[in-house]
């Protein structure tokens, strides 16, 4: 769709970093215009006489931004949300998650996936990188509802195998131009050695990066320290694992060293706020990993250990907990978080043309309504959305050109209210209501 | 105005906790019925023959709950939200807030107070206690608006005197329903002794509790203990200042020795943890206090520290940083955050009438929507709403029997973007902007 964004200040999230009387085009998926507008008349001319607008919209001055990528996160665990709260992790993995995960099949990955695009789309999410079960399933459902996304493999001991997990690959890069699928493992605890060395193996086959949970627990570093007299992070990068990057998952618990592999390898620091929180995990030194030169981008992790899918919440932990960490107010500023949340979430999962709002990058953006009491007064716009910003801010939400998600309305194929009883009857037939 | 809510979940924050298919009369400011719906034709006869509902309004199986009460805010500083960041408490205060407050009068404070009534009401908040400059300006525009306000003295070394303070206490107490006032003082280290012995012999003249900053940084704390050999608490108390209870905003840094003190006094514990995480002032020992049978409320504090008025935000972070402190997943759990942010707000403002949803309370009510992807699916309401809960579910807040927002529309007798206008206008004229 051909549409046309003006009377908006626009945080392009590179330099100049805010447009403050800007208009953004969009031409199929694609940004073909950014700017104050003064050379619009010949850039319209160099589009050729096909190019009309379908639709104009007046921003009426909100803020047109890149759209957040969640860069961790395991979407269809929308339907263990408040089944499974207030316990440590182990306990909460092994007595109320695995069980009710062996009940899971296509149906109710597909459905659930769906409920958490839903939610995605309300916070201004327009990407996300899934770690999960079925991933036929969630192809089909973020597929469907237009959604970009970024499969995980989270290959362990329990499956599936090396076999499988090489044909998924192949078979989910490179069908569609919203998704795309990883390398990746669980964990090093839930995977034994032979298995990391093979999945090593296929990222040097691919020359691929991969992606793992990692350092999320003290225990867990431990455990590993245990096993093979190495962090997680040292253990694996030993066995090769990391050689064409990737990123770790949460990374609360890390050495100097830990941080040494990170920046040699090129690796992200993937931080889940919420979740540490709630499952009282840890906070990760987010300042350290800054100082060192390692990029960090932001995940909810899965809405049964969050329990939500909301960016502003996470934000507003990134830069809270490390201010509270570092003992240090100033630690952690609004627009660094704002980069984190953008530009870093798209470059780790290789989403190369999704991370600003410029000429040639896909249209991923998100409209934050300014009229709106906790935006007001307009001091700073990066510290208002990071600072006072909240789901309920998020006029608009459109994903590879197409507005899916627009004043609390959702246009991804599905009635909203079916799908919420559909999920309903699905965990009163499996029994894990309330 | 009688308006029948019917086909609601309601959350009475007393036994029975949750009606699951219930209904709420509201008969001018009042409840006058809460329940099933089972005996209701009984009810409506002894109403008597002029009672008629007015409205009546299908809930659709949303939750209504009490409104969350706000015990410790400085609502007009929402002026200068994201102008004074990422600094630490002292030098914010004395750099950047005291030279700005200085040239705030009556027109400053009304506007920003009402700027500030808008974002509580997006937050189901339907009370706040209000320590802020100009109670005249203050008095004003919550009753203006028709929100519900304690206001508590702040006075300190620069003013006001004993007298004015007095004055306003008799002024503010009693003038309409809607509204009234505390005795308290800033903080110990902002207060002379000789003033805080002031304040105890009117607290005692007046037989009336005391509400005031306290151990909200270890500098504060150090600070009181070299001046005075005890801590803020034990020194306040020891002056008679709680001798008819009150309450403690912050509390981050307290001993089992100040914990006495609240319990002996019957003092509440404020705790502030969105503005105390972005000041990185510390955490409050929330489940310390818990342990003592200290009762304990929420505040936001105000827009300026924190930098938003979202009780959501709030409640998040009380049990997830009681979570983090404690080290165990299962501290401090949604039920028990609820009632902190409804009932225990209440009694610790003396609104003893706005406490629950029960019949002859104050209709300070909210709908909370169920209908959205964050809340579904349904498996445990206080989860939900604490858990995964945000502004954007507030569907509509209702004070003292009127509903002054419903769906994103205000109706507070005052035209939205005017006052963001002149807002806008203030701080330029203030040069403030930025």
């Amino acid at each position: 769709m051909n549409i046309r964004f003006y009377n908006a200040r626009i945080l392009t999230m590179k330099e100049p970093i805010e447009i403050r009387n800007g208009e953004l085009w969009v031409k199929d998926k694609e940004i073909v215009y950014v700017g104050d507008g003064s050379d619009k008349d010949e850039v319209l001319r160099t589009m050729g006489p096909s190019y009309s607008f379908e639709r104009e919209l007046d921003c009426k001055g909100n803020v047109l931004m890149p759209g957040f990528k969640d860069a961790h996160t395991h979407t269809a665990m929308t339907l263990m949300r408040s089944h499974a709260d207030d316990m440590p992790l182990n306990d909460w993995l092994n007595q109320q998650i695995f069980p009710i995960e062996a009940n899971m099949g296509y149906e109710e990955v597909y459905q659930f996936t769906k409920l958490g695009v839903l939610e995605y789309l309300t916070s201004g999410i327009t990407a996300a990188m899934d770690m999960y079960l079925d991933p036929q399933a969630i192809f089909d459902a973020f597929t469907e509802c237009g959604f970009r996304n970024v499969q995980v493999s989270g290959i362990n001991k329990f499956g599936p195998t090396l076999e499988v997990m090489e044909e998924r690959y192949n078979k989910f890069n490179g069908v569609n131009d919203l998704s795309s699928y990883m390398l990746g493992f669980h964990a090093e605890y839930t995977c034994e050695k032979e298995l990391l060395q093979g999945i090593s193996e296929m990222a040097h086959k691919y020359k691929a990066p991969v992606y793992t949970h990692g350092s999320e627990t003290k225990a867990e570093v431990q455990g590993c320290i245990d096993r093979y007299g190495m962090t997680p992070t040292e253990f694996c990068d030993s066995l090769g694992l990391f050689d064409f990057g990737g990123g770790i998952y949460h990374g609360c618990h890390v050495t100097q060293k830990d941080m040494d592999i990170f920046l040699n390898r090129g690796l992200y620091e993937v931080t889940n706020p919420g979740s540490n929180t709630k499952l009282a995990s840890g906070i990760a030194p987010v300042s350290l990993y800054r100082k060192r030169g390692i990029p960090i981008a932001i995940g909810t992790d899965g809405p049964a250990s969050n329990n939500a899918l909301d960016f502003f919440r996470e934000m507003f932990l990134v830069t809270g907990l490390a201010k509270l960490r570092d003992g240090d107010a100033a630690s952690t500023d609004a627009l660094e978080v704002l980069k984190m949340a953008t530009v870093n979430g798209a470059k780790c999962m290789h989403l190369n043309d999704c991370e600003t709002l410029s000429v040639g990058q896909k249209a991923d953006l998100i409209m934050i309504d300014m009229h709106q009491p906790n935006m007001q007064p307009i001091h700073n716009i990066p510290k208002n959305i990071v600072y006072s910003g909240s789901k309920q801010n998020v006029k608009l939400t459109m994903i590879n050109g197409k507005i899916l998600y627009e004043d609390g309305e959702f246009f991804v194929g599905c009635d909203v209210e079916k799908l919420y009883e559909t999920c309903s009857k699905i965990i009163d037939k499996m029994g894990v209501r309330g």
